[in-house]
């Protein structure tokens, strides 16, 4: 019974159109141009390299992109298990018209003509984006992008803020923030100044969030003015910091972006855990791992101190995933935000999403977002995420507390669209 | 086919007179008397604050009870997902006849007046404990409680020690001891005698357990006599320990109290992981939460050295279920106790009733205590437990291990009533 | 249709002769003589202490096996829950022949006297061999193991490191090293010339692979060479080291056995996460826990130095699984191994091949090992693997991804057969 209750929400689901609240789609190219820009994605270089494919193979300069693919090929059959795999195919048979069950050394050439072909119509990026339902797809920028040339009323501007945290001891971060700002910081008030600017080049811009992802060893603090003042000048003069100045100054900044967020209204996506080039010898984008022995009360002094900012957050450890429902639950400004990188795998995003569904408001929880490079990743993902909440809906609530499939469906069009617009601001 | 068992189980179990082995029932006011007892409950305050709505509005002096509920329930619909929620429609339901799906803004007032009739009728905390299936409620007495004025036979006391071990710092609590047990203490053996004395008052009461609910950093261990000594005359004379010594202080009082459940043959639940305060704005009994870095392993001394006290333990993240899973597996004195809190919600439940019928001695398994304030949410809570317990046993039981049903629900019916008894006391 | 479909599969993996990669058998003892020999694993032991049998009963000198059995049998009713009897009583209806469902203290005597009879067939051990489908047995050799008297061939020889890494501070470990490689190290660089000479002899004896359990406190590093020489000399001269310098030592040791590995082209099996004689008054083998606050960040350092040696990895909390698909995903010299000790229990199996089998690339799962001390083990252990590995593939792969059985069990004997091969060397 639960199968069939099942299929009949996600009918329901699969008409509704969506908001995709996070990607790394990069607006002036948003859409692929060869199946090398789908295969070129590290889900897929990173598993064919750990499955054994030499990474200068794959990220030899020069090759074309349909050398790239048939490199990529051979090794798709060690990986068809995995669910990432498992979009490859969705995306090959929704786009491509491909209808094998698997990509192999045989027939990978057709498809890359047939989907080259596909691609080249002048009206792909449109194609994509209408067969995917989307109405919206939110952005990650550097801090100094110019935010020109692309409707940022359908690509959303998401101010993502890693380097500002994280980079300032690089001095080509600096020289970075020096030239969109016009200001040399020399102490925390100018540095305030230089993040003032970017928030009102960014809100002028049609910004919806402002983002990060921290390592697990991040807990943000507030920062003596002293502090602050010493270190920036320090930093901006071009002098190294020690590790516990780089530690004060991430946290002056960190904290000043969570001020700027209050003042300009914005929610603050916090994507939590990650410890970036781990294996350094691996593909690019494909080297970043995690140290699960982190918990969201490293943030209770943020937490507190900005009742008035809202911080969707991402863990990458399903670990983390009980901590997040139960801060969510306690936390008005706390609010739970898809499944993240490692978590982005159907066991674990079943299973948290039943905890979220159970234990937090339902107006306090974006279900989903992709997490995309390229536009055609919308369509498998979502429809991934959307047959599992569908199982969930089924399971959970009408199979064990009797809800109709009406009610179930409106709580999935909730979690999947309308709290994004109550969250990052209307379509 | 499992779900068809798994009906069949539950409607055994169903049957099945309860003893509720932890709960904060006050007995001389037992029952709701309106409502707003019922959804003054933290779990819905805490909801609905973390929903939008503001803490003076649930928290303002003064109001009457109708208003109180009149506040909350506009905010029900943004936590009728919660499970929380569905214990308060099955109490309305099986209590108040309430037969709608939702409670609304159009129909509480009919509710809540149609309550409050039932509610004022004078056997109506005979008329909940009667429909609910109760022989006994645990109680969470503080130390200085005189026991008085109920029938300890079914209110079995419950000594709850969280101000000893970690609140003598403070003069009221210093206060309350030396009151209660006419015993100044200033060494750790008058300190002790101290503790006796209450050990001997609850024993004379029928108490059935000695309790404490632990932060995630606690790791008691012995105490050598002159620090215990030293600290004890320190904190008793009125001087502020430093942080040291406050958790010198902690590990001796601690201890203390597992010689006297040794002395005085009394179980010591130990409810592990609770950071309290952490959302310092937050409505009463909705600040705590946690930090999901704990081990069991801080607690290898204590296990050790008390072979003859039996830890009933409960854990605050389901992240540390397998752990005490395992350590049940192989300590002797070491039992699982129910569902605590955070984890109280059906996903952790279930995975966490799993691990621990697959893996622990059928014998040292308390499967649920309803944690309740009031006796009107037993019934919902243990309906909860009770279904997911049978699903549990149909499908890992019957179905996978070719069980029959009656064995199932003897099993059923021992982690339900049958080890209550055994580990805390006959009824 | 899941149930069915689960059902065919595992018809077909029922098939597939096996081969088990890490057990602790004896091959001049394979099988077992009496029922106490498969009763008296720790398993049951432990579980039966646990439930309240006292150790001297169960380790009391000089008692024979069948009053060794005896003193069980009564206790068995308290763990008939557990998946650890389970498996008992499946060995007792697939080789002796009993057709109860419970191992009473009415039945057990004619099952203890109906099992020795089949025991003393002089070809036991093969006909466990025969009924279990098992090609090969890896064994767990001290690393002054002869390696004769057997055949290597089936009986594969695994060099068991603990000893060097973590024990070369007791005296006679130091002196069988000594004895067994005529080598008394007095440098790092003598030490390591003894580490070669092991591995020469397992060589020359077919060995399949290294093996290590480690603590969850341990982080592997490279050690300079003078601080090598000076804690190897010290330690050999017989004088204590400090903690520091056993960390060194163990550092040192560590890191020489993955260089050997890499020179001898071994997989190394890092068994992760146990803490040793946690419950010191435990049984026999029934003392060992775990802290799950462990990290596979630890072994950054290590995954990266070695990228030519494959490191088969077990972790002992399942909360450590979602690091190791992580990490098996990345890094291509991580495969994932087995389920181990306490989560070698179906609930986390099944969770944890749910998150294997849909992100890490299907060659690099070894899917099973019994870790079984006598052959009988074999056949209900992998029994319950498999019938979980079938629910998997076919929820998760013929139900929800449209997979064909026969693809699904292609991937099926990848992982239980297959992959061990690849990886270990051929049968």
């Amino acid at each position: 019974m639960s199968q069939q209750v099942a299929q009949e929400i996600l009918t329901e689901l699969e008409s509704l159109r969506l908001i995709d609240p996070h990607t790394h789609i990069n607006p002036l190219s948003a859409a692929s141009e060869t199946l090398a820009d789908i295969m070129g994605y590290h889900y897929y270089t990173e598993l064919a390299h750990s499955a054994g494919l030499a990474k200068d193979q794959i990220e030899e300069p020069g090759i074309s992109p349909k050398e790239k693919v048939g490199r990529l090929v051979p090794w798709l059959a060690t990986i068809e298990n995995t669910a990432q795999y498992s979009w490859l195919l969705e995306m090959c048979q929704a786009f491509f018209d491909f209808t094998d069950d698997r990509i192999t050394e045989d027939n990978w050439e057709s498809l890359y003509d047939a989907s080259l072909a596909k691609m080249q119509a002048p009206d792909w990026e449109q194609q994509v984006l209408e067969q995917s339902g989307l109405d919206q797809v939110y952005l990650t920028n550097d801090f100094d992008d110019p935010l020109t040339g692309f409707d940022t009323a359908f690509y959303v501007p998401c101010l993502r803020t890693d380097d500002l945290v994280f980079h300032l001891g690089r001095s080509e971060v600096r020289e970075r923030l020096q030239q969109c700002t016009d200001v040399t910081p020399g102490s925390s008030a100018s540095l305030k100044d230089a993040l003032a600017k970017l928030f009102a080049h960014f809100t002028r811009n049609g910004v919806h969030a402002c983002a990060i992802s921290l390592p697990p060893s991040f807990a943000p603090r507030a920062v003596a003015a002293g502090t602050a003042d010493a270190v920036v000048a320090k930093v901006f003069s071009g002098t190294e910091l020690t590790e516990s100045e780089t530690d004060s100054l991430s946290c002056f900044v960190f904290w000043s972006l969570a001020e700027m967020c209050a003042e300009y209204k914005l929610p603050f996506d916090l994507m939590i855990g990650v410890n970036r080039r781990v294996f350094e010898a691996g593909v690019f984008q494909g080297q970043d791992l995690y140290d699960k022995r982190v918990s969201l009360i490293q943030y209770k002094a943020l937490f507190n101190a900005f009742p008035q900012v809202t911080f969707p957050v991402s863990v990458l450890s399903e670990t983390s995933n009980q901590e997040l429902v139960s801060y969510s639950w306690i936390f008005p400004n706390v609010v739970t935000n898809g499944h993240w990188w490692y978590s982005n795998i159907p066991v674990f995003i079943e299973n948290d999403t039943r905890a979220r569904l159970q234990a937090v408001p339902k107006t306090k929880q974006i279900g989903y977002y992709s997490d995309m490079y390229k536009l055609e990743f919308a369509l498998p993902k979502f429809a991934m995420y959307r047959r599992i909440l569908s199982k969930v809906l089924a399971g959970d609530f009408v199979v064990d507390r009797g809800w109709s499939v009406e009610k179930a469906v409106e709580l999935g069009e909730l979690v999947l669209r309308g709290n994004v617009e109550t969250i990052f601001g209307p379509a």
